[in-house]
């Protein structure tokens, strides 16, 4: 089953199969294909944390994320813009999506003050005053050159009650009709809309019918991976990626553990981004397909085999357990690098593992292994 | 003029030119051969700092140099022996020249105690207490698998009366027979005599001749780079190479910045070690054909073109003055590798251009040029 749906001049989605309710296919962009399901590592402040764009690629990933609430304070959207737009600026040729500051910025808590406008909040970095609105979230989107735009959200902060969330939503419908007009037509780049809601069937349902009212390339699921665990998660996508026109990409935003992107892609979900990779490779935690492995612990400083002996990864190649917990207690940067590098390359395997899975129909049988190896834990000591 | 002189069974130097007291030739040991004058970045903890070992090969680095005090103490000597010897341990398999601890124990100035027998220390790390001697600092390099071996000596502290020197370097005379009786036969492996005398002719010849008496695969200068300012340096090696066999490298420790090393192999140096490129990489310091550069300095942040436009390393190829600024400013991690590289690389760079330079006997014209070039400073701001 090979099923295209032109989205734009350049920009395109196929399903090539489904199982179930996952999907496998392909994003076509002007800038490359990216791969579905997909994992985007994410490239912060221009730059995925101690990788070389050359080894993100080698990885397997087809696609990164910006922040632009990050870039636009540093070193700002004019100046990457005056430099060429970001791919030229961090060495990144495939396709980039960047969020809409929206989630960074309603973090800033007692730092900003929301209206109907926008948002006014202070710098983290020199306490200067900035405003995002849909019309600049947008604007600060093209000047970096991004591939994939996302609508400016409010993503209200839990616990929340469902009259906050409905209000919460409401507002965020009208700034994505906002974001829509200022995006205007931009053949060979995307604009994805956000469904909110929070764990409410009605809202999500209310939710996405604006949004297919105003009509986007790409679908994001909001307001969820922030705290409300993986069970009302899993409540949520049992449905709301069905809400969704199932001939345009769906993103699960900020997704996640292994098991969360293994859940999510069974409910049908195309795309993911996440920091866990890269973040928890910092501070020596490796994941393997025996789950999580903490590599400061003692156990592993006299262990001479990888972590992971069957990864084809640089760091398994290479190094052993021994090495990494030494250099990981040395404080050296390249314990960083070797673990942020082999994080990265298990997410990419495995999501060609489920994108191999679903086309030839067996992922729940994928599903039932990963969960048992998973469950089995880290190797033995030797 | 090629003229191979064997050291061991698998351990030999061949000049293949000179021009003046300059000399090109190779090293060969059974890890692969070493193109002298050599420049080997220092992997003080088991890694070149922020750089993956197969990158620090592309830079064109054909050994390294490991510091035997801090893998002494992290994560001990027995430790990397039980785990395959250094070079597995961090994934290098070109040759390693080892320090003997030496000069790092004595500059821990208040923790130490100097004795006949050797040193005892309290480790930086834990304040748990070490002893070094000719003994153990040869065992400790043995059990690493350092293919290059160094004397334990004691290089005294600046500033010094005569007396203190002389005394220092008969001290360090007697630790070299040592070392060399706990050395033994090693086919395949070197072990190098280090030449103290601070800046006196008689007692640099009076070590020189010491050495010579006991016999070694190669001859290191110590006791320069230590303060004593570039003049008192080069006026030392205006005759203390002389003082050596011809036929053994010579290896002038801690040395240094482009202008230092241009100058010490004109005087007949072989072999440098320094850890300059990688940490004033780290600290925003990039070096060219023109200098040096402080890529935090604000007039690098508009800055479209890479550090030198004509060379070849990624960071050139691949990243603006204005990223490197930007990722520096933020932190990244990003920075250190990319600065590192490519001062790396330059520094390799300048090295094959010397070789060059000295086997088409043309050393001085190229020495006048880079000093042009250098006096000439960075390029102007856009």
């Amino acid at each position: 089953m090979t099923r295209t749906f032109g989205l734009t001049d350049t920009f395109g989605f196929t399903l090539s199969a489904t199982d179930g309710r996952a999907r496998t296919g392909v994003i076509q962009t002007p800038r490359g294909d990216i791969r579905t399901p997909a994992f985007m590592p994410v490239g912060t402040a221009a730059t995925v944390k101690a990788m070389l764009p050359g080894s993100v690629a080698a990885t397997g990933a087809d696609i990164l994320l910006g922040n632009t609430y990050h870039l636009m304070l540093r070193p700002s959207a004019e100046r990457i813009d005056r430099l060429g737009g970001l791919h030229r600026f961090m060495n990144w040729q495939k396709p980039i999506l960047t969020d809409s500051g929206g989630f960074q910025v309603m973090s800033l808590a007692g730092l900003r003050k929301l209206t109907e406008a926008g948002v006014t909040f202070k710098s983290h970095i020199d306490g200067s005053t900035h405003v995002l609105s849909p019309e600049r979230s947008i604007q600060i989107q093209k000047l970096l050159g991004s591939d994939i735009v996302m609508c400016f959200d409010e993503c209200p902060a839990l616990p929340a009650t469902e009259a906050e969330v409905a209000r919460s939503m409401a507002l965020s419908m009208r700034w994505a009709q906002r974001s829509r007009d200022a995006f205007g037509d931009r053949p060979g780049h995307a604009l994805f809309g956000i469904m909110q809601g929070g764990v409410t069937p009605d809202l999500r349902a209310e939710s996405a019918a604006a949004l297919r009212a105003i009509g986007f390339d790409g679908y994001a699921i909001g307001g969820l991976a922030v705290g409300e665990g993986q069970d009302a998660m899993f409540g949520v996508l049992d449905y709301a990626p069905g809400l969704l026109p199932v001939d345009k990409p769906r993103y699960l935003m900020g997704v996640g553990k292994p098991d969360d992107i293994v859940g999510a892609v069974a409910r049908g979900v195309d795309m993911m981004d996440c920091v866990l990779p890269s973040r928890s490779g910092r501070t020596g935690q490796g994941w393997t397909r025996w789950g999580q492995v903490n590599i400061r612990n003692a156990r592993h400083q006299d262990d001479p085999r990888p972590l992971d002996e069957d990864c084809t990864c640089p760091t398994c190649r290479g190094y052993s357990r021994a090495y990494l917990h030494h250099v990981l207690r040395s404080q050296e940067i390249i314990a960083s690098m070797l673990l942020t590098w082999h994080n990265l390359h298990y997410f990419q395997e495995l999501m060609q593992t489920l994108r191999d899975a679903i086309a030839a129909g067996r992922l729940s049988a994928f599903v039932a292994v990963f969960r048992d190896m998973q469950a089995r834990g880290d190797i033995e000591p030797l």
